[in-house]
């Protein structure tokens, strides 16, 4: 027999999460996962299905049937998309604005699918003409965008815009809002969006694990009418149809606890209200922004892209930024992050979504960053 | 704005748990899931995937560097397996006996591979010379079996048969191991087993969402020699491995909180003692056999193919298991499920297993067999 290593009972250390998710999980939720389980098809399991599903529709603004959590965390939310819509031979065009334009390319490609892109710089949003200028010249069967650049820090504006530019093509739009769902304005009927994912370690602040997929019926009809099985079983739409459907019957087993616990995420996201809940975001990121902004560092993106949810501040010349990260770390058991991919070195980044936007985290990053910084010379 | 369903806070109901899965879980696994998150990325975090995949070696009995939880439930880290190994053109040898031997055919084709089965029927486990036979005619890169059926109450015994000979037909060999890890006797390394695959909440006793798997180094080196990508971005081991191999970069957001509990429902694998782990199970199954034996009734499979951690019970003519499961739901907030597949209406499946193998729930499933038989006029 191979002998047991030498471990002790888990005990893991507590931090204050300001980075890009996960965000710190509200009370109510992490209590809520310690509730005993039930099985995964009883009578009243299926009810909590009903009720996430009701208050999915709601946080994403949408009618759509088919909204479900899918049983992984965001990527696989986002695989499940891509694997089912993007049939082998379809063109989709995806962004280069940002480090999830690359994942959907090489999702959409292992899906089989022929990518083409449309450019943008990181740390900008698409530009509506650049969109229009792209459906012309590639006429893409799939048109994927990021609502919230978690990887820049940009919210994506005129998104009516560009899902009436793919709809006059007959293209379907997929949408990435892991993080802007619950935290920033998303509405996907009005906006006219065919296919939204998240995850719930963002805006939800909910441990990750069930990831929200909503899928509007026109895309589902593409998706029960392809040539070609879908490419993963797990993330089959057309068999999670058997389970999240009317049937409820058996296809995998859910991941029970994250089932519940992003029925409570949602519930508190109900109870605050959407409205209130964005504004929310949005007074306390301004909090963070402007007290940054009197530190005399400034946000990289243009204000009017600015994604309260996530805030990519410069980095000032001189600063270390893996110093400065351990710094605020060790000292104030804080999690904040550096930049990813083209930004790598140029930002920070800082988080402001769900439970974490709270008046007490702002003024301690503020104070965190202060700190760090002066410990490297930098005086604003 | 749409508006918020009418929806309250989560409330589950208890259950008692002696169904397929999810078995019960333990109070400290419990516990643990309600610890407050800390970033995926962060160097706790890293420390504690180590000691998972420490832990889950020991509970393979393997030295494979390459054991993980993949971010999912069984059928996640199942179609890893198979995503993985299978290459489009390989031809898979699959089995006949059983559920999930259905669900690796599936998989494997839409890896690309072209499925041969061996056969056997539901109930019995796979004959060494069907496989030799089988191997001969077909010639397989890739055999599937199951090492305890969840849909039949059997366990393959001579698996060290069954891998030698695959082995001389330089095979691979992928075996399900979802309801035997950690309940019943498996050695991956010394029964040269090359990939094994597993669940949480069958023997470990831990809410499903972060599913052991465990890959050899010679199965890693086709993996990583592969003329074609994984057709799963999520489950590409080749970029799983920037994460759980010594880079520790990004890849996809772990289910934190379902590594946290894994993490100690593993910890109590340990603390017991894997042998003394599986004494308990088969001294709590025999308990559960005899009872249900002196109640007249008789398991489907022979003894010497009896799965303790899933007893499968015949059903006594004129009996109706959708009243009798109904029953004892009501009356005992118990669950134990009915038959699956070719065996439905004709068995009941009665898990023991992980946390749920305690004598009080042997007894309570005992008590309520016979009230709710007893209901529907049968007398032992």
């Amino acid at each position: 027999m191979l002998q047991p290593p030498d471990t002790e009972p888990l005990d893991p250390p507590e931090r204050t999460l300001m980075g890009p998710g996960p965000s710190e999980v509200h009370p109510r939720v992490l209590r809520i996962m310690s509730a005993p389980l039930i099985g995964h098809l009883d009578a009243s399991f299926i009810e909590i299905m009903n009720e996430v599903q009701e208050l999915l529709r709601y946080t994403f603004q949408t009618e759509n049937r088919w909204t479900i959590p899918v049983s992984g965390t965001g990527s696989a939310s986002m695989e499940t998309a891509f694997a089912n819509v993007v049939e082998p031979g379809d063109t989709v065009l995806v962004p280069t604005n940002g480090y999830f334009g690359g994942r959907m390319a090489s999702m959409a490609q292992r899906a089989g699918g022929e990518v083409v892109h449309v450019d943008a710089p990181w740390g900008e949003p698409l530009d509506p003409d650049d969109v229009a200028a792209a459906f012309d010249r590639h006429d893409p069967e799939v048109f994927g965008f990021v609502h919230a650049e978690t990887s820049t820090g940009v919210v994506q504006p005129q998104v009516p815009e560009l899902t009436s530019i793919a709809h006059e093509h007959d293209a379907y739009v997929i949408a990435d809002t892991v993080t802007s769902l619950g935290g920033v304005e998303l509405r996907v009927d009005e906006w006219d969006v065919d296919v939204a994912y998240s995850g719930g370690q963002k805006c939800l602040s909910c441990p990750p694990g069930a990831s929200p997929l909503t899928v509007n019926d026109r895309t589902m009809e593409k998706v029960l009418g392809r040539d070609t099985d879908v490419r993963s079983w797990y993330l089959d739409l057309s068999l999670l149809e058997g389970y999240w459907g009317e049937d409820r019957s058996y296809h995998h087993t859910a991941p029970i606890t994250n089932v519940y616990a992003l029925r409570e995420a949602l519930q508190l996201v109900a109870e605050e209200g959407l409205e209130a809940r964005w504004g929310r975001h949005r007074e306390m990121a301004t909090r963070l922004k402007e007290g940054v902004e009197e530190l005399g560092l400034e946000l990289n993106p243009d204000d009017e892209f600015w994604l309260p949810s996530l805030n990519a501040v410069r980095i000032p010349d001189g600063i270390d930024d893996t110093r400065l990260l351990a710094e605020v770390q060790e000292q104030y058991n804080l999690e904040i992050a550096s930049g990813l991919g083209d930004l790598e070195g140029e930002i920070l980044r800082i988080g402001c979504m769900g439970y974490s936007a709270r008046p007490q985290n702002v003024r301690l990053v503020l104070s965190a960053l202060e700190d760090a910084l002066a410990m490297q010379g930098y005086e604003p």
